[in-house]
C-alpha cells in the first residue's frame, strides 16, 4: 500500500510529540493503519532540538506544506485564527485532508471550513482540538451515532479544574493557586483563556455541534469563569455534599440548545466529580445507551499527539477502504498479527493482600515475615485486629509489595504449614493501576 | 444514496431493542450514516411482541436471513456458540458483512471467522460485545491507533460489580446478594458465567487482541470468581484506602501477555474503584495518550443495541466512503445540519447555590423565603452558620430546586434589595447530571 505524506506546519510541544510517536511507534502505526505515515516536510519560522527530523524537508514558510503537490495530509498545528484559517483554506484549495489540534479555528470558522472541504471532497479532522487524547470526537460522531444525544457535560480545561482541586483539597485561593499553576507551567501567563472558560467554550460548541448535528455557534455560548470562586464556596458546597466543578454544558431541546461554561456544583457521588488535577472527562447522555463518560489527559505533548495521529489513521484507512472494510478486525492488519502467547499466571508479577488466622502469640508475626523475606517478598503494612481475638486466633492482614506469583504461592504453602495458623491464607490481588 | 439493508438472527432482549432504535431515530441515523438503514427481515424461533416488526419480513429459519441476497449486513444476536458460528460463516460466505453482540462466539472463535471474513473481504464487527454500549473497541482499534497500549483493566461484568458494591456498601454476603440480583434480573438463574470471570475473560479476551494485535487466546486466560470472597476482605480492604473489584487485566511484555481475571483490590482513589453497581468501566494505558477511561453501561437491552448500531453505521460509511472522506465532518451529511440556535441563557433551567450575608434576625429567612416563593423557587436546604457570625451578619447557604434562570435573577435582585442583606448574593449552578 502506498505511504500517506504529511506535512507540519508549526513545530510547538504537540508536532515535536506527533513526530516523535510516528518516529517510536512507526511499525505499530503502519500495522494499524494498512500503510506507512511519514512526514515528508515541516514548517516553522525556527527549528526545534527536541524532535528528530532527519530525513524531512524543512521550510520556514507553513504556506510551502500546504503547495507540496506530494503532501496528502496537512497536519496545522501553528494555532491562532487568521493565518490557520487562511493556511487550512489554502491546503483545502489544493485538495489536501486536513488534520488540526486547533479548537479556537474549528469553533470560530469551522463552518465556513467544512463547507469549503465538503466542496472539495477531503477530510478535515480535529480529535485534538477538544480534550486531547480522550477520543470524544470519535465516540459523539461513530460510537453514539446511534443516539439521540440529550445532553454532555464536560471538564474540558485542564488548568481550571487544577485549580478548583486545590482549593477544595488544601483550602487554598484561586489566585494562590493560579500562580503555581503558571509556576507550573500549567497555565498561561496571560490565563484569562483558561479562568475566564473561553478555552472550554471552543471545546464545547464544537462538541454540541458534533453531538447535535447543529453549525457551530460560539459567538452565542455563555461563559462564566473561576477567578469570581471563594474557598468558602468550595467549602460550603462540600459540606451539602457536592464538588464544584467548571463544566461545559450543552443540552438539546426542540426550539434550540443550550451550550454554557460556569462554575457548578456536581453530587459528589457522580464520577465526573471525583475527576482531578489537570485531567479532562465528558459525560454524555444518549437516548439510547444512557450515560458514558470519557476520562484522560485533556492536554500535553504526546496525550494531544495522540489524538491528531488517530485522525491520520482514520484518513489512511478511509483512502485504503477495500469494499466496505476499513478498520481491521483486531486493529491491525491480518498480516501484521503477533503470535504472541498469554504468559502463565505464575510468571505475573503483583502486590497481595494476605489475611491469615493465627495465634495469639508474639512470635507468629516474626516467622510469617521471615518466610516472606525468605522469598522476596516485602511488607507494605501489617494490621492485626486485637478486638477480634476468637479462640485464641486473630486475623492478620497484611499488604506486600510487587512480586512474582510463584514466589508468593511458596510464600503461603509454608505460612499455611506453620503450627501456629489455622485454616487457608486468603490471597487477592492488589493494583495500583499507575502508568 | 442506496439504503443499507440489515438481517437481524435473533430477537431477543438485544435485537428488540434495535429495531426499536432504527425505527425511533430513524432520521437521525439516516442522517448520520449517509443512507437509510432498513431491517428487511428477522429470524428467530419466536415472534416478540415488544417490538414492532411491520414491513419486515419474518422468517423461523435463521438460515434464511444470511441467504437472502437482498441483506447487506447480517446482524448476529442469537448468542450461544454452535450455531452462532455456523450462521457467521455463512453470513461470510455469501459476502455478507457481520455484526455481533456475541463476545464468546468471537472470544473463542474468533480468529477462524476473521480469517474466513479476510478472504471473502467483508466486515465483522463486534463493538457490541465487549462493555456493551462503551464504544471501546473503537477506542482501541481508531481512538488508540498512536499508542503502544501497555496495558488495561476493567470491570466489565455488571452483575459481579454490583455484588461487589453491595457487599461493600451494606456489609452483605455474597450469597445473599446474589439472591437479590437473580431476582432483580441482573443474574442468570446459572449465575456461574458472571461470578465465576468466564463472561469477563471473554470480553477480556477481545479487547487483548484488539489492544496489542495478537491472536485470540481465550483458552489461556486466567480466571478466579468473586464466589469465595468474604464480606471481611471487603472490609478489611476498605479499612487500607482500597476497594474490591472484580477487574479483567491484560498486560503486554516482550515476551507474551498478561490474560487474567480475577477480585482486585484497587486504590479507592483510582476512578476505576468508584465505579459501583451494574455499570462497567475500562482503564487504558497507552504510551502517548498516558491513562484514558471509558464508562457506561455494560448490558442491557437499548445500550448494547447502541453499540450494534454504530457498527452498522461504521459499515454503512465505509461502503459509501468518498476519496477517503467517511465520517461527516459534524457527524451529521452536511445537509442534515439542523439550523438550531443557543438558547439564551435566561431561558436555562437550573437549581442553583445561593449564599447570602444577612443581619442575624430572625425574620430574614422568612424574607428571602418569600421573595423565592413568589417567583416559583422551591428550597431544597438552608444552612445557616451561626459559628460565622461576623459584625452581626452570617452567611445563609441556599439550594434551590429547578428554576428559570431569569426568575432567579429576579429573586436575586430582589433579596440584596432587602436592607437586611449585605452585599451582593454568590449564585452557582447546581446540576445534577441525572438521565
Amino acid at each position: 500500500m502506498k505511504p500517506v505524506k504529511l506535512g507540519i506546519c508549526g513545530l510547538g510541544t504537540v508536532a515535536s510529540g506527533a513526530v516523535n510517536i510516528l518516529k517510536r511507534n512507526a511499525e505499530s502505526i503502519a500495522g494499524r493503519a494498512g500503510c506507512s505515515i511519514e512526514v515528508i516536510q515541516v514548517g516553522s519560522r525556527r527549528l526545534k532540538d527536541n524532535c528528530d527530523l532527519a530525513g524531512v524537508d524543512f521550510t520556514t514558510d507553513v504556506f510551502d506544506v500546504v503547495c507540496n503537490p506530494e503532501v496528502d495530509v496537512v497536519i496545522e498545528l501553528i494555532g491562532g485564527y487568521d493565518v490557520a484559517k487562511e493556511l487550512v483554506l489554502k491546503a483545502i484549495e489544493n485538495g489536501k485532508h486536513v488534520v488540526t489540534a486547533n479548537k479556537a479555528l474549528i469553533a470560530v470558522h469551522g463552518n465556513e471550513i467544512f463547507a469549503a472541504a465538503a466542496e472539495k471532497n477531503v477530510t478535515v479532522a480535529y480529535e485534538a482540538a477538544v480534550a486531547g487524547g480522550i477520543p470524544i470526537i470519535k465516540a459523539l460522531r461513530e460510537g453514539m451515532a446511534a443516539n439521540k444525544i440529550n445532553w454532555l457535560a464536560g471538564i474540558i480545561n485542564g488548568t481550571g479544574n487544577f485549580i478548583l482541586t486545590e482549593m477544595k483539597d488544601k483550602g487554598r485561593d484561586f489566585a494562590d493557586v493560579l500562580k503555581e499553576a503558571q509556576d507550573l507551567g500549567y497555565a498561561e501567563a496571560d490565563p484569562t483563556f483558561d479562568v475566564e472558560g473561553i478555552d472550554a467554550a471552543h471545546k464545547l460548541t464544537i462538541m454540541a455541534s458534533a453531538a447535535f448535528g447543529v453549525p457551530l455557534q460560539f459567538d452565542s455560548a455563555y461563559t462564566e469563569g473561576i477567578s469570581q470562586l471563594s474557598t468558602a464556596d468550595v467549602e460550603y458546597a462540600e459540606e451539602l455534599g457536592y464538588r464544584i466543578k467548571h463544566l461545559g454544558i450543552t443540552r438539546l431541546h426542540k426550539d434550540g440548545f443550550e451550550l454554557r461554561v460556569h462554575p457548578t456544583l456536581v453530587p459528589e457521588k457522580q464520577l465526573l466529580a471525583k475527576v482531578d488535577g489537570v485531567m479532562n472527562s465528558v459525560l454524555v447522555d444518549g437516548d439510547a445507551v444512557g450515560q458514558t463518560l470519557y476520562y484522560g489527559a485533556g492536554a500535553g505533548s504526546e496525550a494531544t499527539a495522540s489524538a491528531v495521529i488517530a485522525d491520520v489513521v482514520d484518513i489512511a484507512r478511509a483512502i485504503n477502504v477495500d469494499a466496505g472494510v476499513m478498520v481491521p478486525y483486531l486493529g491491525f492488519s491480518p498480516e501484521k498479527i503477533t503470535d504472541l502467547s498469554v504468559l502463565p499466571i505464575d510468571e505475573i508479577v503483583s502486590a497481595y493482600y494476605l489475611r491469615i488466622l493465627a495465634s495469639d502469640h508474639s512470635g507468629v508475626l516474626a516467622k510469617v515475615a521471615s518466610i516472606l523475606s525468605e522469598q522476596g517478598i516485602n511488607i507494605e503494612s501489617v494490621m492485626q485486629k486485637e478486638s477480634e481475638l476468637q479462640d485464641g486466633k486473630i486475623p492478620m492482614i497484611m499488604l506486600t509489595h510487587e512480586v512474582k506469583e510463584k514466589n508468593i504461592n511458596v510464600a503461603i504453602e509454608q505460612i499455611e504449614a506453620l503450627s501456629e495458623i489455622e485454616g487457608k491464607v486468603v490471597r487477592i490481588r492488589v493494583e495500583h493501576l499507575s502508568s
